[in-house]
């Protein structure tokens, strides 16, 4: 029996819960798979904490008439975090809040708090990963509990759990992927001759790109996730501000017009490689011979290749976002744990 | 401790030894992975058999030599796989030999010894697994052993491994794929123009393809992957007989034009979906759009769209096949089974 304290109840933690309901017997009898929520925190939505596990169907149903979690019985009257991640019973703390590059909080603490209570992490979260990676698998290990993160890199494609089960035995010497949809979306639509801010207004209509759309279009998110498999998957120790960095906003027709006349596709490309002069990490965009994988990779879809020693180039291409997506790394990782 | 009887020394079995001589250190470090091979045995090359593990690297200094095993002190003179299997106080099989379509032997009586005594069982030969995977399965879980078989599949790179680890949780409800890398060649070289005939001697040549080219060119190959993949990750219970088949050799120049011109490209794909009127399995060439990531996989490389509930479409595209990317397979099984 897995027991889950989960820390953030925006879209993608209602995502998990909808899945754990959808797919309760599905995955009893496939996986022998039994899963509890024993609390949920979320600081605009309320605190629940039931150790005995809260029934999922009757949380989601309020939740969906109210918006909110304060009409359950077992509804705290102090939003406390701390307390759903200490005095709920939970084995494993889900962190499903907002992502903050900058300082990573508040899921850096609820991670840490986590940790150090011997409770397994899986999050989707990148903040904690991207700036406190080192400190916290240290901190895992010392305590023996596992800390899991496959959404936090194209959502539940399998990425990082990849790495760790089927290419293990392979050394990966580099990685190259797209990794944000938005500005795959934009740079798609492009080739037909449309403007860049054009696209980026019905991107932003669509859902797409946010208000701001720094964060996508200037490759922050990209960047995020570059510092994460360098790291991770090649035990490198990079920061943010050691990763070069070129958005995409620049781009104009003209430039998508050349890249098609030489048989190319703009994409904008997070890699980390290993050079004489130690390991080089960016994001930028390139162009793309139409004959390499990465380059019929279209629309919001993201996708990675691994460069290995034993198995050559490999790719994975899939969703990069979206609630159901992100909220099955979330169930992968809960599953790896329960394996 | 992981102690393997290995059954087939071609080029496969050979690679397998080499991966496991070169990456003995890095293994045991990174993994914790110790493996010994108790026994060698294949019908040409003669059997030896070592209850404390052979000495890899003697005993790949006196193949090279040699070209068989006979100059080794652990060389049996009665050649018998039989006891390779049960004398050599191995606790996995990995079942190497070539695959036999029409009967899966020897491979089938090898891989059935093993486990009925208890082994666990890694192969990469197609033949037990297309032909007899329910009842293989059957008697693996009765001895509760495991019985994987990762290579049968795009040789190593991920794919049954990847639905078992990375998309469990997942429902497949359809996968399609190019899964023959010969067949994949030539029609990438046909685009530049040239006649099927001319590309398929350059493909034998420089060893792409086999003096009788049929298993690859009239789809026999990649009909096996179906069988194995409708069979093993979508719970079905397909014979090689139950798959619609169309090989490439019809295929001229004209219509190799045709496609470019309707900015699409062909490919041998091999395809498993569900119905109304139950699962349909094909292998046959098919005009795919150049914005569907399998257009853009190209020479030899293979690939595989999985049809997902919670992920959409997730592909995976690398190596179908090489001595060393198959020994990866196994390795990554037997890396698997010591997990």
């Amino acid at each position: 029996m897995v027991k889950v304290a989960l820390v953030g109840f925006g879209t993608v933690g209602q995502g998990l819960v909808e899945i754990l309901v959808e797919k309760q017997a599905e995955l009893r009898q496939n996986h022998g798979f039994d899963c509890q929520i024993c609390g949920i925190a979320d600081i605009a939505k309320g605190s629940v904490i039931d150790a005995n596990g809260l029934d999922l169907e009757i949380l989601l149903a309020s939740f969906q008439a109210h918006g909110d979690l304060r009409h359950l019985p077992a509804f705290q009257e102090k939003n406390d975090s701390d307390a759903v991640i200490r005095e709920s019973g939970a084995t494993v703390l889900v962190e499903a809040t907002p992502t903050n590059l900058r300082t990573a909080q508040p899921a850096l603490r609820h991670v840490t708090a986590a940790l150090e209570t011997g409770m397994h992490v899986v999050t989707c979260n990148k903040g904690p990963v991207a700036l406190a990676y080192a400190d916290l698998m240290a901190l895992a290990h010392k305590n023996n509990v596992e800390f899991y993160f496959e959404s936090t890199v194209m959502s539940g494609t399998p990425v990082l759990n990849l790495v760790a089960t089927c290419l293990k035995g392979c050394r990966i010497s580099g990685v190259a992927g797209i990794f944000n949809g938005t500005t795959n979306y934009i740079l798609s639509e492009m080739e037909s001759g449309r403007e860049y801010r054009d696209v980026l207004e019905e991107a932003q209509r669509l859902g797409y790109a946010e208000a701001d759309p720094s964060g996508d279009v200037d490759g922050w998110d990209a960047l995020a996730k570059v510092v994460i498999l360098a790291n991770v998957i090649m035990g490198e120790n990079l920061r943010i501000e050691d990763v070069e960095r070129q958005g995409i906003s620049h781009l104009q027709p003209k430039d998508i017009a050349a890249a098609t006349a030489q048989n190319g596709r703009w994409k904008l490309i997070g890699a980390v490689r290993r050079t004489e002069n130690g390991v080089k990490a960016s994001v930028k965009p390139l162009i793309i011979p139409l004959t390499e994988p990465l380059a019929g990779v279209m629309g919001v879809t993201n996708a990675i290749t691994f460069a290995t020693d034993l198995l050559g180039p490999v790719t994975v291409s899939g969703a990069g976002a979206g609630k159901q997506e992100t909220a099955f790394g979330l169930l992968n990782d809960l599953l790896r744990i329960d394996a």
